[in-house]
């Protein structure tokens, strides 16, 4: 991110023309850049806080906080270690005030209720989650007739769909506890990542539709009748997603250029969407060929929730049709890391196959964009 | 927006599902809430900010800055007069440190470089700008082949589109400088705008075209090979979008169900976008029937560029074909009045028609909004 102050200043003399913003900005002190990412792959952050007293930095890049050095200008700055190839969030906390958001970045995505700026390390993880100079994707919110009740969904289109005459098999993708249908797009970076590996030939060109699994509402906050709220750790374990499940598929299959058949879906999720996974899955087992378990919670749903009763017997007829992939995936230090201990034993139990992949880390994004870039090169192309 | 904080920690206990972000909230104070709108209108804003010794808030329902009072737990609070309904932006000033966001709201949208948090006061406007229960329409960020270049748009498709047979009139929408294919719909509220006046029958269901008027860029930053830089002033008043118009035209008509007729297209822009308006209504003659000028950039691009040569002989080739509607609105404060009471004498000595609209207020969202919602009802239903 290049600082471009100067040329703001220079076009704005020559062409006469200033917003109101631009105009909102003239008194600021802003002539730093924040972040600015090194040849090294080291960030430096900056944050003018003339009289502050401490500033420090946290983020997923670091272990707890770092403290800032102010120079003679109040701007206080942050140099890194060269740090590995991702996508990283982070905030300032200022003599105590948490949650500082750095007004020279322009990223920021939200996670549950809280906005976090980031910044991306170019290389292996970081190039994939960046857009390259490939063909794009569409990205739509649409409306969906639900049984009288409309909801919003995100769907993904591969580059040529619009052109296209062919029909594409559909990877239908949960998010977690306090997500919504905006999570994967924005923290997940699904048109990156799906936009990437089909232009390199790894992925079948394939409909990604990231629907809304919590029932109570039928949009992510801001976007319908039921107002701003402020987003919260909410989510649907009631089987009330897993009923509505069929009637999104059918108005996909209805509206999209779609094969409607077994082996060209595949359902996957995270954490609250993986259980969602799970469920749907063996609920309707003629649905879905590829299945996919992020960090899934298992044992979870209400107990007087008849889809979630008989699990044993749901799986066996599920297994009975032979999947032809059933991927579980979780990190070492994931909170969930136990009860996946016990599923897996479970499957074991009855020799049910299914691929597992153990990785380091806990419950968060980045383990599942990294699951989502190994999960879907599988898709679409197993021989059973 | 109400605090969910308990609920979340009563679902987390509960569930024993607690993500990530979660876990970085409990160390947090933010047992508060901001902003809170009042029945009466008014806004009560709060941030904490433990150490502080004097911290502001600044928007754009303020004139300058207020002061905010401190209470025994370290929560400044600001609380206001009853506001007139409207989207509202604000941000705080701690100890002389500028733009700090509200931790405590979810709600930002980027004007050029800058995240401003929002709240909405309901009421006529607010309502407006609100989502509201009417069915919505669907937002699509497609690519566009531009001769060999691939763009990027944004495009509104009204409710039932998908659904239904017809064939709709077209809007292109134009941004100003700074701005791109996201500034519509982001703070220009383009979605809740339009799904409320074409459910309430006020205007008639059209598809809105906003594209990215700075031909050197093929999209927003961050969406492109072009990477994440931090968005500046920035357009093109040398030719090359107005050059490039009928292919976005064309791209449009191929892809989309609409009535491909000069009585079925219309054509409007704030600031630049008023600018490139004019200029392309002008250059392509049968091409728009209806066009807006939104506090538009009149006499401003390069002089050598052929296509802004000769400005009347062009302008007397477009109103002779008559245009249905040739919409003007700038508001007394504006910093482009003057050319733009130019440009109405240029018109009216050659007997041109066409609507004019003064408001109050300068270069700024909150008119363009309402010209916004003054035009869009006149399009597609003039009588010529």
């Amino acid at each position: 991110m290049k600082q471009r102050v100067s040329l703001l200043f220079a076009l704005s003399l020559l062409l006469g023309i200033i917003s109101s913003s631009a105009q909102q900005n003239l008194g600021r002190v802003d002539n730093y850049t924040s972040p600015e990412i090194g040849a090294d792959g080291s960030v430096t952050l900056r944050l003018y806080a003339p009289k502050a007293e401490e500033v420090k930095v946290t983020g997923d890049f670091l272990t707890g906080e770092a403290t800032m050095i102010r120079n003679e200008n109040g701007v206080w700055e942050y140099h890194s270690e060269p740090l590995a190839s991702e996508l990283y969030s982070y905030s300032f906390i200022v003599d105590g005030m948490r949650d500082v958001r750095d007004p020279m970045n322009s990223y920021a995505m939200r996670d549950v209720g809280s906005l976090f700026n980031y910044f991306i390390v170019g290389g292996e993880r970081g190039d994939l989650y960046s857009a390259q100079n490939v063909a794009h994707g569409t990205l739509s919110r649409v409306w969906a007739d639900m049984g009288g009740v409309s909801r919003r969904m995100t769907l993904y289109t591969p580059a040529g769909y619009e052109e296209a005459a062919q029909s594409y098999p559909t990877l239908y993708l949960l998010h977690g506890m306090g997500g919504d249908e905006e999570a994967w797009v924005a923290t997940g970076r699904v048109c990156e990542i799906m936009d990437n590996l089909i232009a390199a030939g790894k992925v079948e060109p394939m409909i990604v539709v990231m629907t809304n699994g919590c029932t109570k509402h039928v949009s992510a906050p801001g976007y319908s009748h039921e107002g701003m709220w402020r987003p919260y750790m909410t989510g649907s374990m009631d089987g009330s997603f897993e009923t509505m499940f069929p009637t999104i598929v059918e108005w996909v299959e209805a509206h999209y250029r779609v094969k409607a058949s077994r082996e060209s879906r595949a359902i996957a999720g995270l954490s609250m969407g993986g259980f969602h996974s799970l469920q749907i899955s063996k609920t309707y087992p003629e649905m879905f060929d590829y299945v996919g378990l992020f960090s899934a919670a298992i044992f979870r749903g209400k107990e007087d929730v008849e889809i979630y009763k008989n699990l044993e017997a749901g799986l066996e007829k599920q297994f009975a049709a032979e999947p032809r992939l059933y991927w579980i995936a979780i990190g070492k230090d994931d909170f969930l890391y136990d009860e996946n201990v016990r599923y897996r034993e479970l499957l074991d139990a009855k020799g049910y196959p299914y691929t597992y992949v153990e990785s380091d880390g806990g419950h968060v994004w980045r383990n599942w964009r990294v699951y989502l870039s190994q999960f879907t090169p599988l898709l679409f192309r197993a021989e059973k």
